[in-house]
Order: C-alpha cells, then structure tokens, then sequence
C-alpha cells in the first residue's frame, strides 16, 4: 500500500459525495404529495447549492412514483425517499468539475459519479 | 388522579405537537441563506400541511437574523435552527380548532397553544 | 365556537405530540440493521428524554420486520421508518400525565393518546 | 479540460463523502446533552457503519463544549451540530482505503481527507 494525500480530483470526488449524503438525509422523511413536490425540489436544491464547491443541483420529484405509491396505501402523503426523486448535481473543486447523479438502481437509489473534467495540463 | 380518554380537544392539541416537532425536526439542519431563504419556506409550509388535520402553515425565516449571524462567521451560509423561522400553524380536528405558533422565548423556540376554537355546545 | 386557552391537560397533550413530531423525523432515515437496532433504541431514547416535561421512552425496533424487509432488497441495511419501531412514552406537565404510544395502523404509524391522568380535584 | 471516469481513489473519496453528509445531516439537531452523550456516539457509528465501504466510524461528542454551552443558556440540553463533535471514519472501496476526520476549523466544522491509501502496483 502507498499513502498518499488527496489529489485535487479526490476532493472533489469527497466534496460531492458530502452534498449527497446532505441532500439524501436532510430531506428524507419528508412528507410529501405530488402537490407538494414542486415546492420540495425547489427548496432542496437551493438548500444544497449553499455548500462549498456546489456548482448546480437539479432534483426532479417522481410524481408518477409518487402517485402510484400513493394508490397503494391508506394516507394520502408519503414520506421522502429515494425511489421518489432523481438528482443530478455539478461540484467545482480547485478546477477540477465532478458530474454526478442519483437514479434508482433496481431498488437501490445509488449515489455516483458520472464523469471528473479535470484541466488538460493538471494530471491530479 | 383520574385516568381518561383524550378529549376531542386533547387530541386536537395533541396533533398540533406533532406537527410541530415533525416541522423541526426534519428541517433543522437544512443549510440556509438569505438567498435560499423563500423556497425553503414555501416547502416546510407544503411539507407540513400534507400532514392529517392541518389546515395552514406559515413559516418566515428572519433573513434579518440570518444576515447578522452570517457576518460574524466565516461561512456565506449556516444550518436552520429556531432562531432563525417563525411559524404560525392552524390545526382542524374533529371540529375543534387550535392556533399555535414558534418564536423564540429569550434563547429558546417556544412553541405553544394561543387558542382552542370548540363548538359551543360540546364542552370536550 | 368559543375561544380558550388551553387547559392544563390541553398542554401536556400539545407537549406529547411534540415530542412523537421530534422523534419520529429526527430518526426516519437513518440507515439500520439488526446488528445496529439496540444502540439505536437507546441513544432515541435518551435523546427525546431531553426535552423538557418527558418522563420516559422506551423505543423496540421490530427486527423481525427488518430481517422481513432485508431478505426482500438488495442492500443488507435498510432505512428507518415507522413500520419498524413501536414506541411508548410518559408526558408529564404541571401535574398532568399522558400516556401515548406509536404503532402500526394497518400500513399508517399511528401516534396516540392511551390515556390523560389529572390530579382529581382540578378539572382542567 | 480532459474528461475521465472516476478512478478507484476518487470512487472511494466519493463514498467517503457520502457518508460524512450523511451522518451529519442526518443526527444534525438531536436533542443532546452530557447525561445522553453516550448512546448518540455509540448510534451514529453504527447506523452509518451499515452503509457500504464503510469500515469505521469512531464519534467524540465534546461533552466539555457542550456544557461550556448549556452553562450560557436557559434549556439543560441542546442541538447537536458540528461544533458538539468529532468524527474519524476509514472507507475501504476495491482495495483502496481513505481516513477522514471531521473536527472545527474556527467556527466551521471542516470535513477532510487524512490520507488514501492504494496498492502499490494499481495507480488508479
């Protein structure tokens, strides 16, 4: 093993993970109806966008999701979770910019990064 | 001391506390500016009013206290706590109707009961 | 309608409820297995005993209803919500108790009042 | 600028982020005080040890700021934020190992990369 510290894409990287785990957390438990998603997705992503190195966040509520839960239970809200929005966010750390997203992965809502944009003569 | 149900009013005042603390709990924490200020209210006041028995929610985040504690800090933003929103919240059960608000008492949000609405003729 | 402020029990109703709101949203969402649901119970516990005029809590994650959920999914964790913890808890409030619990209502997590113990000479 | 996939570091500074915000955001706000210290340490390290690549958490609450804290205010608790504890955690993704800390940088509570750690014949 080598240890060495973290280059500037790794911060980045660490850096964007930190927005989702707020996002997820923050906002999960939720309660929520297609009539309140709109408002939810707005507030959530300006919330997110006040942390460092947070470029731009887009949340999409699935109200088709939402709507089907709902058909299946007796309340007519439910609460925030993740098979019921979609995230795509955009962090720039020292140059370096991380796209990432979160969908749904069979039953999962999983967390990850979609590509690191690093300046051309920057090898970190 | 004597044992009872809980009359309509008791259950009345007993669903406001949860919203209350549902309202606090879940958005404590959020990260929150004066910029993001306004749809962070819209979004507690819909989130909360999906809830059964809720009839109105009015949040406002005091920008004014948010401003000065962002000039004593080195961050641009901070996390939602008591200090910074009021709210104002009517609840409906059962024909009973019980206003109810948070602001803050010294250093501390107090929520509490300002008046219980009942139907005349039913002393419960 | 008439207009009152709330009785002493009307208050230590408002005071339950508040704490089933706190408890319930501060710990939705947290990520629990079986191996995690006992320093779990406790810290919900020992946290919402906190707050001013909570007598006790006891809280019981349902693990046979985790280990049911686990073996349906992907993930070997789950996150918390209603259906898997039942709670009990003692509000007490210049005098007045209330006794309220949390449980499964079909797929609802209801919370409710058992019963409202007042000193017997005073009516409010 | 070149555009890469992530490579098995930045994959795993990535969860290590994720974890952070979540742990953070989602125990942000429990009522806290010295006598329930304890069991908050002793659940948030493992609810967030459920999660995936997560080897190790390790949560300080600093019971000498929080009293120093409760000593300047009227309630006998508070909420926990940043300043209230430290956090250590150790990732390990495909053979790749990151350290991190949480501790108050000033007045902000800093999250950072301690060392990544890789097999010395794997660059990624």
């Amino acid at each position: 093993m080598q240890t060495t510290a973290a280059t500037t894409a790794e911060e980045a990287c660490f850096e964007a993970g930190i927005k989702f785990g707020t996002l997820y957390h923050q906002f999960a438990g939720t309660p929520v109806s297609p009539a309140s998603a709109s408002t939810l997705e707005d507030a959530i992503a300006d919330a997110i966008e006040n942390q460092p190195h947070c470029e731009a966040v887009s949340v999409t509520v699935r109200t088709d999701r939402l709507e089907t839960a709902l058909a299946e239970q007796s309340a007519e809200y439910t609460e925030l979770t993740g098979k019921f929005f979609d995230v795509t966010m955009q962090i720039e750390y020292n140059g370096c910019r991380v796209q990432t997203q979160m969908t749904m992965d069979g039953d999962y809502p999983l967390m990850e990064i979609v590509a690191v944009e690093s300046p051309t003569d920057d090898s970190s």
